[in-house]
Parts: C-alpha cells; structure tokens; sequence
C-alpha cells in the first residue's frame, strides 16, 4: 500500500465534520480510487468538546490551527474556516510557506486573495484548490477548469447561491412575500441568522468572480461585480413574471466584452453582474429550484454545458473538499505548474471592467405609483422620451383605497442605457412611491 | 516554452476535422492552459485529398495509420476512426504499446475493450482516455471519475443518445409518428443513414456500459445491459404519457443491486438497462430537448450531480477530445498508474447481472387490441390475476371502423414480475393485435 496522503483539519462546523464523516464512511472507496488512503493527522476547532456527530478523539489535536502548518507529519491542510481574512488567510499563507497543499471552501477568502495565494502555490509547487468554494458539491471549477479546457468561453452564467434560490422558488411555489419566506428559510437552516451575504447577492458575487477568473484567464476582480440582491422582490413581481412566461431567479452572469460606452468596439473588458433575472420558463435555469445551484458555461467548441446539483450543504460540501484531495493523492496538480486558475497567475490578464449601457436586453420594469390620473401617461411618455419601447405592461389595481398601484412593464430589446435614461426622467417624480425595480430577461 | 505535445490523428472524419479546427482556432489558449503547445505530427485517414473544410497539407501523413503509432516524433495518438475492432483496436494496441498515450472518441470499442487496453495503458504507464465516447462534450467521465470520486455512486441515469432524443422531443413537438420524424432526422443529418444503432439503443449501451465501469468499479459489461430502444413508442404513447404528466425519454440507469430474484438479500450485482421511460415533468431529464445529452449521478455525499450538454457533433466532440490531450500535456494521468476507468483494472469487481423482477416501480403498458366487446375485462382480469394494481387506465377510441384501439395503463408501484406474469397470462390472446409495450416511469 502507497503511504498515506496526511491531512490536517482546520475548523469542524458543519461542513468540517461531513469531511471527517465522508472520509471514515467511504475510506475503502476512496483508497481503491486514490491509489493511498487519505488519513487525517491533525484537527483543530475553537472548542474541542463541542459535540458535532463526529468522534475527533482519534484525530491529532492542534489549538492553535497555524501550528498545523509547520507539522511534519501533514502534506495537506484543508482550511474551513471561513473568512476572508484572519485566521484562514494567516494558515492558508503558512500552509503554503511550509509546502503544503491547501484545499479550502473559502470563497470569500478566494475571491479577495485567490491570486496571491495561486502565486505562493505556485512557486512553492504546492496544489491550491477550492473546488468546495463555488456551488458545493458541483465539480464546477474542474469542469471549467479542466473539462471544458479546449474552448474559448463566451459566457459563463448560473443560479450560485442556494438561499436566494431557496428563497425565490418558495415564494413562486406558495405565493408568500419575501420577509415571510426568509424567516422560514432561517428557521429551517437553508438562510444564516445574519442573511446579508447571501441575501445582498455578495455569496454569488465571489463566486462569480472566481469562475470568471478560471473561464477567461483574468485577474480575480470581485470589486467590479456589479450586484443587487433579492430582497426587492415582491410576491407580485413572481406572479407577474409568471403570467408573462417567466420565473425569477438571481443570476450570476459574467463575459468578456470588447465595447465601449458608446456600442463602439474596443477594448476587451470583463462584464460581470449578480442581478435577479426574469429566466424564460422553456431556459434550463428555470427548472431549478430549491437549495439547488447550476452553472452554463458556453464554448466555442463545447457549445452549452450545464452543471447542476446542490449547492451546499455539509454532505455536498465535503464531497468537493474530498475530491480536491483525492486529486492531490493521485498527483493531478493541474500541471506541473499546478496552475491553480488555470494558467499561471503571472499569465492573467488584467481586465478593465465593462460598462453595461450598451447592452442590449429585454428588461422588466416594476414600478409601484400612486392610483392617481396621469401616472401611467407619466410614465409611458418617460420610456417614449428615452426610446424604449414597450413590449407589454400590466398594471394591476390596487388592493385598497388609496393604496399603492403595481405597473409591470416588459421592454423590447434594446441598449441597458435606455431604460437608465426613462428612469432618471422620472427620476423625482411624486407618482412614484419608491423606486423601480429594474431586471433584465436572461437570453434563450 | 516547453515542448509541444506532439500528437497523430487517426480519421478525419466530421470529429477529426473538428479537433484540426479546434486546435487551429484555439491554439493559443490551449497553450497558455496546457502550459505548452499541442502540435499535430501527423494525420491519416483514407481519402487524403477528401475536400473536409481544413486543410491538412501542413501536417505529415501517413497512408498507413498503424504506422503513427511507431513515430518517434509522437506522443499521444488520436483515435477517430471508429468500429469496436479492426483497424482502430490495431492502432489502439500498437500506440500503447510503443509507449504513447491514446485519446480515442470509439465507445464501442471502449465498451468492448476498454478494460484490455486500460490494463495495457497501465502496464506502460501511458495515458488512455475516452472522455468524447459518452456524452459528447459533456465532460461526465471526468465528473465521475474525478468530480465524484469521493463518492459512493447510488445510481446513474440519464439520456446518453442524441438522435434517440432528438426523434423523441420531435414527436413530442409535432405529434408526428415515429417514422416520420426519423426520416427528417436522416435528412437533417441528426440520425445516420442506417441508424440500427442508435434507435435500438446499443449507442447509448455501449455508453452506459463505460459510465458504470467507472462509477461502481465494476469490470465493463456491455453484453449484459438489458437494452431496448425506441422504435415502438408511437404518437399516441407520447400524447398518452403527456395526459398523465410525462414525456418520454430513452434512458440509460445503473446501479449495484443486492437482491435476487425473490427479493433476497443476496450477492451485490450489476443492473443495467436501456429503456425508454416516462419521465415525470417535474424533473430536470424531462426538459432535456433535442440532441442534448444528461446524466445524472447520485452520489452518497455528493447528492444528485446533473451533467448536460451537446451530446454529438463535430464541435462538442473535438471539445472533449482536446480537453483530454490537456490533461495529457499538463501531465494529468488520473494517478502515477493512470488508471482509466478510476481504480486499476486489476482491482475492478467482476460483478453478475442484476435480475430485475424484484425492482419496483411504476409502469405504463399500451396495448393495441381488437375494437370488440370483453377485451378490457381479459387485461384487468390479467393484471388481477398477476397481483398488478392498475392506477389509471385509458382507452382511446378507434380511429376507423373496425380499426385498433389503444389501452394505456399506469400501474400502481409494484415488482416488475408482476406486469410479466400480467403480460404471460394474455399471450397469445385473440384480442391483442401486438405484443404490448411497457415502460418503467422513472422516479424522482
């Protein structure tokens, strides 16, 4: 038998303790297909009595995580501790400097730091892999990373935050407002207590720009993502999409662009945005619901690849984790220069962000007014005045007496900047009790 | 730069010319992620002046393909010349024993000879790959052997035959018969001339078969796959299956059964079956339309992986031929012994079909009987008899004067053997103008 491949553990929450789980449960599995066991050396946690499901005692313990990386007894840490900075980032750092392989589900900590980390891992010829930071138990990064490798990716898109999906389909399933249904969901465990991250669409944002980075060679720019949430969305806003053909899901949705401001070509620019979607009901994305993440990545070559299943969860986390490592043991560091985004950091090319005005899409428009004469001529002579044309509107009367009026309406397609100019002419205006609701229309 | 991966292409046929194209048109990307160049050597096919859209007038030829696989200046061979053995089994043999690495697109012959050539590959410590003979550009073998391998695979289904499926979503479409839709699929270029193999479903056996090789570590066992395809379901089983909430879908399943036929515990054994199917709407394989390819693997940690794509053509196929040669350029072999189907040969299981008459589940069987009094009470009297629960029946009435009428059951969950016996009682009978058709629906 092969010697063991060594790992260190680093934070047993929920997703810790399903690795210690998943490698005790299919360890014989798991050696036949690694080639060598994979043994856990050292684990560490801030309380080492808490009771997690899982006996640890057998296990190595270290109370103070960096420590793990300095054994010489450990040839991988695996890092879940979460953060994007901190501890995490100190052992993932440290793990590196000592030659060691660092698997982590960070996505926050990869989406700030990914390259700096690619960098050391790459000098130190060392694997960085974090397979369990994007839709967690999806092969998702391998699969663009690797499976779709020959192909020039021309757009890259998909449901990548699993509480807002949660969230989004139960409301379209029960009819129920979005205050109502996130309280379930935190009650349920599918939404954190402090729900902001995923809620705000900062989740899907890292992972975004961590795909985008993989799919397009660029450097990681989480910074330039530009991302709304869902916590706008209306039951209303559902059942309107509904009638018109769609459902609504956020969509995370990057591609490298080469137009300016002006629909002028120029120079390549990555365009990347985490915004809610109305998805055409006859769209693979409109099929998924629940906890469930998916990801498209369109090739040249490939054509349409989709890659769905849960995107969390213990269980599917350390499947992820666990296949990292299984990589690791057999020697697949993605090259010899274990390129952790593919190609080399110092390869990565450094792209400007794109502007959006220029894009051109269908897009639904929710505006809640005051039932009063004029508002609708308002706001029609507005999209005129701005050149947007009008595909469909639905104006939905009001629940009671000098209660607020919905105004849904669908645009033909056109530039992004269109729609912007109808709504600062509006801007101010006291017809409208808060501000629109803009989303785009995902493409076919 | 490091040295190119110097590769010979065998056939350039639609695939081959797509790997030409592929490499042409993204070569600098291939680079950049393969960290060195792939370089064609050498091509060989049997019309060297055969006018195939690229021009290979660069590149050395070989009248004589076998002779590739002796080339000094060759590292890995491409095989696209297809057929389970003659000419491409020779070359497959000769490459790997003159110490190159072999990417071949031919299920049958994997699904023949994968494990002699797997045992070869690892004996000279060579690359194989295959990741183009299922599903097309959907990089599932990689998903599997890589992305899940953490995994205990539960199950694993899913519509592995793109004309199959494309011929199904057509009639689904049009209300069109079968014949018809499989004539326009030839002329469209979607189904080949003769199209015995994938319309009977020995295609999307071979490809099965290769799938649970590397999913349950079992020795392939295509001979065993209880294969039916297509060529029965009429328009009226599809306008039926639609009344009842499911289209129809052909689909491929496996998984390690452990009872015998009288339901037992009893030695783990291989079931593996084409069929087509019901597939309820609620579930992602019943939106997959046209010449897409899915599948799905069930993973004890992983939860349900969906994988979906272009399961044919020049452009998806070459994508996953490249991806490989990837692989083999940045030095990923699945492992120092590079075992092809996820564990070395040596150590797969040699595992028994899977009797099927204890599975249960629930079924649709159309009959087409004679117009006359007494036939519906001699099938219900039948299903009685055999113990079948019927859950919906539906008699549609004929079309002509005396013309056939068709039954359509569904039955309640329940063993297999059951609607044999059912089936047993009434052969033979008088009022049955055909041999009934059944479909197992397939489960959530």
């Amino acid at each position: 038998m092969a010697e063991p491949l060594r790992i260190a553990l680093a934070g047993i929450g929920t997703v810790g303790a399903g690795v210690i789980r998943l490698i005790e449960t299919n360890g014989a599995l798991i050696t036949r297909r690694a080639g060598r066991p994979i043994a856990i050396t050292a684990v560490s946690a801030r309380d080492r009595g808490k009771d997690r499901g899982v006996d640890i005692s057998g296990y190595g313990w270290e109370d103070d995580m960096t420590a793990m990386a300095a054994r010489g007894d450990v040839d991988a840490v695996v890092e879940l501790v979460g953060g994007a900075d901190g501890p995490a980032l100190t052992l993932a750092r440290n793990a590196i400097a000592h030659g060691k392989s660092l698997v982590t589900a960070n996505k926050a900590m990869i989406a700030h730091h990914g390259l700096e980390l690619a960098a050391l891992s790459e000098q130190a010829r060392v694997a960085l892999k974090f397979e369990a930071a994007v839709a967690g138990g999806i092969p998702v990064i391998k699969g663009l990373r690797e499976g779709a490798a020959a192909n020039r990716i021309e757009r890259l898109y998909g449901i990548l935050n699993g509480t807002c999906n949660f969230i989004l389909s139960a409301m379209e399933d029960t009819g129920r407002d979005f205050a109502d249904v996130l309280a379930e969901a935190q009650a349920r465990g599918y939404a954190e207590a402090d729900p902001g991250f995923d809620i705000e669409g900062t989740d899907a944002a890292h992972k975004l720009a961590i795909l985008s980075a993989i799919a397009f060679g660029t450097r990681i720019d989480f910074a330039s993502v530009d991302t709304a949430g869902i916590t706008r969305i209306q039951a209303a806003d559902i059942a309107q999409a509904g009638t018109l053909g769609y459902v609504i899901r956020l969509i995370g949705i990057a591609e490298v662009d080469s137009f300016d401001e002006n629909g002028a070509g120029g120079t390549r620019r990555l365009f990347q945005r985490v915004q809610p979607h109305l998805v055409p009901c006859g769209h693979p994305l409109a099929h998924v619901d629940g906890a469930t993440n998916a990801v498209v990545a369109e090739g040249n070559f490939a054509g349409r690849l989709l890659f769905q299943g849960a995107g969390a969860g213990d269980g599917p986390t350390a499947s992820a984790v666990v296949a990292d490592l299984i990589d690791i043991a057999r020697g697949d560091l993605g090259g010899e220069a274990g390129a952790p985004f593919s190609i080399p950091v110092a390869e990565m090319e450094t792209m400007a962000p794109a502007p959006s005005g220029h894009r051109r899409s269908r897009a639904y428009i929710r505006f809640t007014v005051a039932d009063r004469p004029g508002v609708l001529a308002e706001i029609t002579a507005a999209m005129r005045d701005a050149g947007v044309s009008i595909e469909s509107l639905i104006q939905r009367g009001r629940a009671e007496e000098g209660g607020d009026v919905m105004v849904a309406i669908v645009t033909h397609d056109g530039p992004e900047v269109g729609v912007r100019r109808a709504l600062a002419l509006l801007e101010g205006s006291a017809s409208l009790s808060e501000a629109p609701l803009v989303m785009q229309i995902l493409g076919e």
